[in-house]
């Protein structure tokens, strides 16, 4: 046998599996996994890195029209570029439906901004605002099939919530067409209640963000998203989980057999509240919805990812400048209620599940690589092409350092943003290189992809809609 | 001491207390409970009688225009006595806000067809389907104020439905007031799905108005109704719950130190969503809201108010005639949809929870008259007025043979309504004498008081709203 | 009719009802409750006085022989004068049977202890430490039929433990009598197992007794018994309840159909573990089993209590003297291991309930009354002759003045002991007048009672064994 | 590279993964899996053919002196040829303990029942009967240094039934030692106690070996075996766990964070207590312990498999003949409580598990490697040598035609047992391979292994005991 390149003496590891082995790929795919692989013009020393599948970041939001006229701030490029170095191989924006417009007509956009752009794969979930009947009937089913097989819907914000019998009728059409649903679980009425009744008191502060929006109205929302999921029997995913009672609801409503998903994501785990509670505007840079809460929270957020409860850590990129034209646009002084909702975290998100969940002993090796990067691939259609180091699969491969110690440092970072609300961070391991199908794209800080190679994903149905079966 | 009446000899039965005692009535009120009373021109002998606070029955629809353009088979006159006969002496039907309406014009309409026709103590709720600023910021306070001090909201019901905010709203003026907030607590759009979808595939049989609400949608609203009153922070009762995921949410709740109480009724206790699927048009007798769900649903009911989570036991009497302009309509003909949602039960709530509850001994004497009468009595500010054997109390008294066996026969019964849901029930224990006030309104089957007596209560704010204590 | 004592104008409190009313008292007992008494030879006033069954306190030891060779510092003269300003009128210590003696050998030995020094009533519960066959076979059916119908196991302590098996047995003799059986729910072989770790480690001090029995201990030790009581198909009681661990597993049980009842003490409520870590062996004077635990813990046993988890709140009344020959023997000095296992609390159990649960609102009047007499009664088989303020009760009444400021003083105290643990304590509430049989027993803090008044009760067999009835 | 072995063109599947691939094997470890391999002298085609890691069953019982004074129905060479042709390639049966024999002692004689008769891999877990401090202070940490890594301790059974205080004294040592804990959780009081009673009543057919040992009974001790635990600080194993109780105590204690970990049978999944309700002694075929419940019980094993609750899946075979000389004992005819625990198990596992779980869609093919090899191997200390498909790790492997259907029948069994509990069954997925260290024990119906090549196998501690790791 020979290879393009061989991958030598590094540990391997699964979602399963821990072991040192060689890796030989071949056209872009791993074409072998063996104990002494030779005959390759390209020989990448692995010693004491682990060889891991690359990061599959499935809740990322790029070059989308921001809320309250704010441009969000990432293009495909950078923000491809900044995933790369984090160690991701594929990300999944939204595509977002506007009022009015078709699927299609949004596709077109997206495809376009992606085009030629992208450092890494990417795929596309479909954000229905507009769930019109033509939408569901004709376009939706079409689509799947063409292998856009995910939606997500949202219970809040002003231009994409949807009322209670539309998110029936896309969870039906769901259930005809096979597509997977998200929801973004936070109640629309209950947040803009708060608001107003803050705003009242002159409660204007970005830490007012988190008052207006409390885990009782995300629980709500969650518990609401899954009793319409039980009712029209298909399964789903609650996105960004942030707090202990959301994630009581996703428990309740498995063990009572539903087929409900749950994710959770860098900002639920490190960041509080009390991190919106800061001088001036720099409360803002942590304004993301769900907000930051408690201590004990986090320590749910952890329990919910140690016993499967969240299958996949995402890190719901969502950047928006801080100091031009972003955060701090005149109408963000105003208040919370202006501020953004979104928070960088597309290039961090790996490094800080690695060092609070592995080298802090609260999560095996192995369940980091499958809550990066195995269950998205397998939840979303990808798998086998994506999300594991198995022979025949894309060599998406991340090298990765257990003992490098870094402290973040928005310096460093490769993202559209001009912050990183995890400035300052101590992490312990941290990606030393990210290949595309065979070819490196970064290598400690270097940018070595000289075209953008990644390419648009087409993606079976999920395997939760097509038979219910476990990961 | 001298008296008007002396009941001899009865077991005097509290929501605490069973003892042997005489007791002594004068000017309407309770004068004295002792062990020998004598001097008094009437003595009732109640040897080997219950002798218990007469039943207070806080959930019934009386004169209510209905929905789906049929009437209620009830007016102030007939239902009273229907309760009278039951063994209640103090009814709280619903004053409906229409759309547009003021609450001060929906009352002058109940009180004027109520006015001289009450043959039993009255006191109205508030239905609230308009709230809007002047309803909530100027109406209710007042109206709170003059002892109208609870409101019914909807979650379903095209006319009466109200949305999320509104929700959140009246339960903000509640807790500005006072007033106490009972809520039905099914999901609106659901019950439109999926009766939609019903309806699609020819399902229209009465037998199918329980697929159109299954226990999900209720359990759902339940969850939602909580969450907003802990938002607001408020109590609030949840009436007619039916089945044990929405008994589960209540106690749930409680037992995070949210004061939410619940009720059911005797339709949960006794009936099952079989009862609806009969043949032809039969099942309609049976159609209320929510429906009868399984026995296992029963049986959680049966825990509820054994633990105390449901304190109050109602009957949400909604009567509608089935031979002619009632449920028959031709429209209630073309679906389940068209039937009109509610089942008589004024005359038989007592019977039927002594029989299932006393008699089989599922629950004590003590907790029977708690939950027929103290605790209505207290929850809704009328006690110590009302409620129980107390001296100063209305001597609002019902006696009872708890040895005496029945089956429910529509052609003993005196409500409004052509038939009862009961139909064939073999009871054990019946009331065999109600007073009002001191005045004996029924002995046996015969109606007493001649000309109607009883009078409209003005309440108290409810303990749970002043200061949120336990009953 | 005529009375031998009128209490006029007092707020009447009963399990369920408050209202203001006379009393008459004739023959020692309670004959009519009416608006307006007269004709009585004494009349005392109660304005602005509750009126209140007397105080139950079904758990308290007296005259009993201590652990560790130290004797009991109560003797049934002081311990009931203590009772009786505390607001009591009937006590029920327990009859401990050593090993190798006969039941009636025991009863003769605590008769005749009892017999003539008494000025409230007393019952006893027996202590089974030895069910060899004859105990259960023969005396134990005879004894329940002569009234001594409840009785209680250990499952720790050096001479009093039961083995599983026995423990079995007793259920079973329970079952076949009707006998009612109280639990001390912790495990003997772990509190030795930690207890000699902690020992082997050097912690010695007063503090250790807690962590020589975590509420693990208690929460498995209370497992066990729910189970056995579940096997055997008998209710039980779990005494003395100090956390949330184990009061969940009532819940659950209770949840899962189980008659099994529960009691919590005020040493719950209102110590923590904090109490035993002080100076020198001051921490000593808070050693209790269960110890006190956390600021949790007692928030759960108010819940326990306003859910109705907890039915009776007693006072494990349980004194050494910590002076002299009592905890500071030179053997206690040793270690935690050699402390008496008990604390003081007869007269300080109504104050404490009344002014942190009435006081603060977390429990109404009517559940006090419920939890401090009323239960007691019903449980234990002294319903209707005790318990409330019924017609032809036992006028065993205590008048509160619910205003009253006190710091509890062990000054002010009349126990057999030299230090109450909740010294310094502020209480709103306090008892100022305790009447046994219509007789005034202290009013303030004088003794009126010449002799001892105070008679042994017979009971009735428990409704829970008789029926399983809810009380 | 050149191989040993090629097996060409099969499904690898291992706890993670799926995929298509050639598998090199070279001096008995797997040297490779690629694409595309050749140069070995031997080629198995595996075409269509699942290639798994071999079966890994931690829970059986090989040679081991019975209860009741019968003889096992298995040796080391019969045991292993049977294990083999159900797709195993490890066992790990129990080294038991007698009491006052040494541990050492005991290792004596099974190392000699197993020398030279092994066909496939074996390492032995204890079973301590004799915990003395000799064996807890010097045994223990010598033999878990020599690799004996795992005990097991027994809550019931006349020769092996450990004091609470012993329980504890063995998961103290286990902290020191690393020393893996496995517990029968059955309480061994209750069981006499419930014996005793049906014998009484004369209820002494195999059926009643159900009621002698209900559900509660385990849920119980489940219960105290995990508050131990929690008390010593130490992981621990609940093994073949029966029902949905004791499976929610494991549940409730993964979710307070104690590192819980169970097991379930096939025994539990297929089997239900109306199979010991058989004509005469045919019922005796299926008495085991704990005894297979109801189909309730059946779903909650379930639903432990799928959500992580029980991470292993063994046999517990325990075979005992029927015929002669075993369950039909003129002992066994006295009774239930003679008739032997155990039944035959160890060729079925795993076609009982494909079948029901695999097949039938409850769990994916990845949770079956996880749950009858990879989680094994973690476990008990054999990863990465055993449990999975990985380069450098034992080419230990079972190839399995996923589509072959067959009905069990004790006629193809080659267990020592002269039945089988599963008659009749049928199954869809069958072992057609088995390799041990890349030689092919069985295939198809034939046994290719000349001689016995099994090894003994040393371990490593647990990751539970090292480090609390997840799997």
């Amino acid at each position: 046998m020979s290879f393009d390149t061989i991958i030598k003496g590094g540990t391997i590891v699964t979602a399963a599996d821990t072991f040192i082995a060689d890796l030989g790929i071949k056209d872009g795919k791993i074409a072998a996994i063996a104990s002494n692989l030779s005959d390759s013009p390209t020989v990448i020393d692995a010693t004491n890195r682990l060889v891991m599948p690359g990061g599959i970041d499935s809740h990322v939001h790029i070059a989308q029209p921001g809320a309250v006229e704010v441009v969000m701030a990432e293009d495909f490029n950078s923000g491809t570029i900044a995933a790369a170095f984090g160690g991701n191989t594929t990300v999944m924006p939204f595509c977002l439906q506007k009022k009015g417009q078709s699927l299609r007509e949004a596709l077109k956009i997206y495809h376009k901004e992606a085009e030629g752009r992208c450092h890494i794969d990417v795929s596309f979930h479909l954000i229905l605002t507009d769930p019109n009947p033509g939408v569901l009937g004709q376009e939706l089913p079409a689509l799947v099939e063409e292998g856009y097989t995910s939606l997500k819907v949202f219970m809040t914000y002003d231009d994409m919530v949807l009322k209670d019998r539309e998110l029936l009728e896309v969870m039906a059409a769901a259930r005809r067409t096979g597509a997977f649903v998200m929801v973004h679980a936070e109640g629309y009425d209950t947040i803009r209640f708060l608001s107003d009744a803050l705003e009242a008191e002159g409660k204007t502060a970005p830490y007012y963000h988190g008052p207006s929006r409390p885990a009782a109205v995300e629980r709500e929302a969650t518990h609401r998203a899954i009793s319409f999921a039980e009712i029209t029997d298909v399964p789903i995913m609650i996105v960004h989980v942030s707090n202990r009672e959301a994630m009581e609801e996703i428990e309740r409503a498995r063990r009572r057999g539903l087929n409900i998903s749950g994710e959770t994501c860098p900002q639920y785990l490190v960041l509080t509240e009390d991190d919106m509670d800061r001088e001036a505007m720099e409360g803002a840079k942590f304004v993301c919805s769900p907000p930051p809460r408690t201590n004990d929270d986090q320590e749910a957020c952890w329990e919910g990812l140690q016993h499967g409860i969240f299958s996949v850590f995402s890190s719901d990129h969502c950047p928006y400048r801080f100091a031009e034209d972003g955060k701090l646009t005149p109408k963000s002084a105003q208040g919370f209620r202006w501020v953004p909702n979104g928070i960088p975290g597309i290039e961090t998100r790996l490094p800080i599940l690695f060092s609070e969940g592995v080298s802090k002993g609260r999560i095996s090796l192995n369940q980091f690589v499958a809550l990066t990067s195995t269950n998205h691939a397998k939840t979303y259609g990808l798998y086998p092409r994506k999300g594991s180091i198995a022979v025949g699969a894309d060599a998406d491969i991340v090298l990765w350092d257990p003992e490098e110690k870094r402290t973040i440092d928005q310096a460093d970072l490769h993202h559209g943003c001009d912050y990183t609300p995890y400035q300052g961070l101590e992490v312990t391991g941290w990606p030393v290189m990210t290949m595309l199908r065979g070819r490196v794209v970064t290598e400690g800080d270097t940018l070595l992809s000289e075209t953008p190679e990644g390419e648009y994903l087409k993606r079976d149905v999920s395997p939760f809609t097509s038979q219910k079966q476990a990961l």
